[in-house]
């Protein structure tokens, strides 16, 4: 008989890991994240249940070239900033980034109360993330795993 | 100035309209789709909110050989019905299914009260789903829309 396939996710580890280089993994450890797709053996896309304690962020605002991305609001209150300038969200509210449009973004919670996200993204090959606020930029290598370099290509 | 990025999903129309073939449409006519992806302009992946009223099912039971499936629960208890049998999901909870696993799966509201899934598949192309449960075969055909046919191969 198969496993059962529903779970609490609120049950799985969480990490503040980032694969950012210094000096900018201090502002993005304020999120923890766990990997339910991982948990469910899920390949074709990523599901993460993002925590952002109160004065963090999701990531630095970032846009990708070839990924979309796709964020519901389980929980809390939570400031969305793009290229348009700020936007509140509450529970129940989503938003969604659309592959190669770069409209950058970031979610930050400048309320007194964890903000639980649901976010989405998928995986195709050849994805760059640029980061028009930090002097950052990322190439997705073969493998899936992202090198970042400064934005004239040197490394960190 | 770029537009807006988020939204509140119920403000979106929502639709009961099915591909099925009869004599299997009036039994997925219960459950109400929000394309929350298309609205915000996505492609590499799907993203609905799926209101199942009492009695209705999200789809009959089916399998992906191709398209993983994420399904988190927003509102409600509904039943989740695999080849493990059946799980209670309460609200908070959610469940994967990996491509090609042949797990076949429905949710059914047997409650009083609406279910509201948040439910994520991607769009892989070349994608075949197997209806365990009825005389129902479906084919994605190039431009992504899916082809239904009785097991034998036979047209509706």
């Amino acid at each position: 008989m198969p496993e059962h396939s529903a779970f609490d996710p609120l049950t799985l580890p969480e990490s503040n890991a980032t694969s950012y280089p210094e000096p900018y993994r201090a502002a993005n450890r304020m999120r923890w994240n766990r990997r339910l797709s991982d948990h469910a053996n899920l390949t074709n896309f990523g599901v993460n249940l993002t925590r952002i304690v109160p004065g963090g962020q999701s990531s630095h605002r970032h846009a990708h070239s070839r990924q979309d991305e796709f964020i519901y609001v389980l929980r809390g209150d939570v400031e969305l900033e793009t290229n348009a300038g700020m936007e509140h969200l509450r529970a129940g509210m989503c938003a969604g980034f659309p592959a190669g449009s770069d409209n950058a973004h970031r979610f930050v919670n400048r309320s007194a109360e964890d903000v639980l996200l649901l976010v989405v993204g998928d995986r195709t090959a050849g994805d760059e993330v640029s980061y028009p606020d930090i002097d950052m930029h990322a190439r997705m290598e073969p493998g899936g795993r992202y090198r970042f370099m400064r934005k004239d290509g040197t490394s960190f």
